[in-house]
C-alpha cells in the first residue's frame, strides 16, 4: 500500500488536494477528519447502483462511522440517465430528510455520472455545502479537477451546472479493479489525451505501460491518474490568467461530440469517441503542416491502451458536419480545432475550413 | 424624471450598480449597451403574469429591440410557488429553445420572486451566464443586493440555490405604481429594518415621510430604497471580512419566521410577519436592558407605515415556540437573537433564554 500520491489543485482559496494510492476508502474517516469535515453535521454519500453492489459503499460508510461521523447514503440509477433535475430534486429530499445543514458535506463515491450529480447539490444545497469526491472511474480523473459540476436536460447535456470545488479527492485505485474493460479503455482516452495536449514524455510513457494499465496494475494507475490530473490542474489553474487555455483540453472533442451524437451515446462511449476525434485532429495537424509523426503516435499509442482509431464508415458524412455546427465552434465556413502540432503540444487554431474537415472524415472512412 | 440615484454594491470583482429613478425601463437599451451587454446573444427577460399584464414588460422589450438586442420572454405564474424546480426547468427550456448562449444574459422583471428563480436560472445555465434585475416590488430592494438566488424545495423554502451577483439593477420607480397596498407596507418593512439596523436618522427620516411613502411619492420612495439597498450592501460586503455580520440583516426574523410559518405563508405577508418580530425584538431589547424608546420608536414609525405590530392572539404560543426551534438558531434552551440595543443598533445575542422569549410572545398576545 504505502503513502499515496498527493497533488495539489491550485485553485487559489479554493485549493485541493487529491490523493491517489491503495486503500485510501478505509482512512476516510481519519482524513475527513484531518481537513475539519464537521463531526457534528451529517454527510450524506451518493453512489450508483453498480458501486453499491461492491463492498466500497460498506467500507466508505464504516470507515466514516468508525471516526464519528453521522452518514447516511443516497443510492442513484446506474447511468447518464441520472444527471437530471429529477435525480438531483429526490437527492435535495434525501438531504433534507438526513437533517443536513450548512456545515454538513456530500461525498461522491463513483464516476463521472455521480460526481457531476453529486457536486451539482452540493453547489446548490443551502447555496453550497462541502463536497468530496471518490472517484470509482478512470475517466473520474478528468472530472475530479477543475470543479465543473452539472446535471443535463433533455435537450442538451451539461447545461444546468455551477464550479464547485471539492474539499478533496480520495482516489482509491481499488476500486478500479471491478471496472469493466470497455470503461477502463474509455478512461484512458482522456489519460492518453492529457499527455497529447502537454506532455510527449508522458505519452511514450503510455504506450510503453499500456499493458500494465489494462492489467490495472495499481502502481502504473497512480501513476498514470496522477499525470492525468497534473495536466489538467496546470491548465485549469493557469485559465484564470491566459485566457480560454481550457479550450485545448477539447483536444478530439469536436470531431468526437459529433461522432457520439451521430451513432448514439449508447453506441459509443465518451472516450472512444475521442480517441477517433484526436486521431482526426491528428490528421488534420498533418495537412496543416505537422510532422507525419503526429498522426502515426497519436494512432498507435490510443489502439494500444485499446482504444478505437477508425471512424466507423455507416456513420454518415452530411450528420457528422451538421453536429459539429451544433457545436458552437462552427463560424461561416470555418470552425475552431484543437490541433496536435507536436506530440505533446497543440494550438487553438480558429479558421480551419470545414471543408478541409470533410476531406479528414472521408479519409478516416475509407481507411476504416 | 431628472438623473437616477446610483449606488455601487461592493463586491469585489463582481461589483455593480443600482440605478434607482423614474423612466429606466424606456432607457435599458441604452444601459445594457453602456455595460456592455453582447448584441450577439440573445436576452431573455423572465416576468409574471401580474407585471405582464401591465405596460412595462412591453416598455422594456421595445426598448431593448430599439437598442438592437434579440429579446424573447417567459411568463410564469405570479406568486411564491413559481419558485419550484417544475418552473426552474421550463425556464431553461425557453433558454435553450430561444437560443440562449454562455454571452446571453437573463433579466428579472418583478419582485423578489422572479428576481430569485430567473436568478437562480442564470446562475446555473451554463454554469452561469449574466443576469440584470429590474425590480418591480418594494421588498425586491432587498433581493436585489447581496446576489442571494434560489427556488424552495417542498420541504423547505430557499433550499436550492446560489450566489449570483447581477451586473446591474434597473429600479424603476414608476413599474411601483401599480403595487397594491399591502405589498407597499410589507416592503417598507424591510426599508425600515434597514434604518433600525444601522441607521437612526434614517428611521426618523421614515417617520416623518410614511404618508408621502404610502402615496407612492417617487422622490421620497427613490430615497427611501436607495438608502435601503445602501445599508444592506454596506453589512453584505463588510461580511467578507467581519465574519457573520450579515446576521444582523435578521432582525425581526426569528420570531416573524415562527409567524409566518404558525400562521400560514398566505395568512401573513413575509414583510407583516417581521414587522411584528422587530417589535418582539425591541420588547426583548427592553428586557435585556435597552431604553423603552426602542420599543415606542420601532412600534411607532412600524405602524406609521401601514404594517401590523400586534400578534395575532389566535396563534398557540406552543406552535411559535417549537416553530422558532426549527430555525437552527435555537439550541438547548436558549437562542440566538438580533437584539436592537438602540434605535440604527443591534447586537448578535446568542444565549436569549427561550423562557424570555416564550413570555414576550405571551406578553404580545394579550396587548392585541
Ligand atoms: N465535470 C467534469 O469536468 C467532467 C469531465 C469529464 C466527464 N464528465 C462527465 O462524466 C460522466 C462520465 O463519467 P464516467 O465514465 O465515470 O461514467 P459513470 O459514472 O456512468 O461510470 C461508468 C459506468 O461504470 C460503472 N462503475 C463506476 N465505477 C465502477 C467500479 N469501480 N466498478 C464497476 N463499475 C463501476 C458505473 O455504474 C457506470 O455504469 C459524463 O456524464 C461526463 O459528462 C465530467
Ligand atoms: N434574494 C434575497 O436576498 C431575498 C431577500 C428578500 C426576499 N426574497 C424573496 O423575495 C420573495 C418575495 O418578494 P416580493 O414580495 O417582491 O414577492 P413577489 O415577487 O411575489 O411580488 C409580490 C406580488 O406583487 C405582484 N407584483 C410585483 N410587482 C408588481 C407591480 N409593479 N405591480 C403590481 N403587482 C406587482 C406579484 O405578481 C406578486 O403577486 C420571496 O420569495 C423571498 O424569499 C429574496
Ligand atoms: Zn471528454
Ligand atoms: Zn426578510
Amino acid at each position: 500500500m504505502g503513502e499515496p500520491r498527493v497533488l495539489t489543485v491550485d485553485m487559489g482559496e479554493r485549493s485541493y488536494p487529491i490523493y491517489i494510492g491503495e486503500g485510501l476508502i478505509d482512512q476516510a474517516g481519519k482524513r475527513f477528519a484531518e481537513h475539519g469535515i464537521s463531526l457534528k453535521s451529517p454527510i450524506l454519500i451518493v453512489t450508483d447502483e453498480n458501486i453499491a453492489a461492491g463492498n466500497h459503499l460498506a467500507h466508505l460508510e464504516s470507515s466514516l462511522k468508525q471516526a464519528g461521523f453521522t452518514v447516511s447514503t443516497a443510492i442513484v440509477p446506474a447511468g447518464e440517465s441520472s444527471k437530471s433535475l429529477t435525480v438531483f430534486q429526490e437527492l435535495v429530499t434525501h438531504a433534507l430528510q438526513a437533517g443536513l445543514d450548512r456545515k454538513s458535506t456530500i461525498v461522491a463515491l463513483g464516476g463521472g455520472v455521480v460526481g457531476d450529480l453529486a457536486g451539482f447539490v452540493a453547489a446548490s444545497y443551502m447555496r453550497g455545502i462541502k463536497f468530496v469526491q471518490v472517484p470509482t472511474t478512470i475517466l473520474a480523473h478528468d472530472s475530479s479537477v477543475g470543479g465543473k459540476v452539472a446535471v443535463n436536460h433533455p435537450l442538451a447535456k451539461n447545461i444546468i451546472g455551477a464550479f464547485h470545488q471539492p474539499e478533496m479527492v480520495l482516489y482509491d485505485l481499488n476500486t478500479l479493479q471491478t471496472l469493466p474493460k470497455r470503461e477502463v479503455s474509455a478512461g484512458l482516452s482522456e489519460v492518453v489525451k492529457h499527455g497529447l495536449i502537454w506532455d510527449a514524455d508522458f505519452v511514450a510513457w503510455c504506450d510503453e505501460n499500456a499493458e500494465r494499465l489494462l492489467a490495472l496494475d495499481p502502481e502504473a494507475l497512480g501513476y498514470a491518474l496522477y499525470k492525468g490530473c497534473s495536466v489538467k490542474a496546470a491548465v485549469v489553474s493557469k485559465d484564470e490568467r491566459e485566457n480560454d487555455l481550457r479550450a485545448i483540453l477539447n483536444l478530439g472533442h469536436t470531431i468526437g461530440h459529433a461522432l457520439e451524437a451521430v451513432a448514439g451515446y449508447k453506441q459509443l462511449l465518451h472516450g472512444e469517441a475521442i480517441s477517433i476525434g484526436m486521431v482526426g485532429a491528428a490528421r488534420l495537424a498533418v495537412k496543416l503542416g505537422a510532422s507525419e509523426q503526429v498522426y502515426t503516435v497519436t494512432k498507435h499509442v490510443l489502439s494500444r491502451v485499446g482504444l478505437p482509431v477508425r471512424l466507423p464508415v455507416d456513420l454518415d458524412t452530411d450528420l457528422i458536419m451538421d453536429a459539429m455546427k451544433h457545436d458552437k465552434k462552427f463560424q461561416e465556413g470555418s470552425m475552431t480545432f484543437i490541433v496536435p502540432v507536436a506530440i505533446g503540444r497543440v494550438e487553438i487554431n480558429h479558421s480551419v475550413s470545414a471543408s478541409l474537415v470533410r476531406e479528414i472524415v472521408e479519409q478516416m472512412k475509407q481507411e476504416a
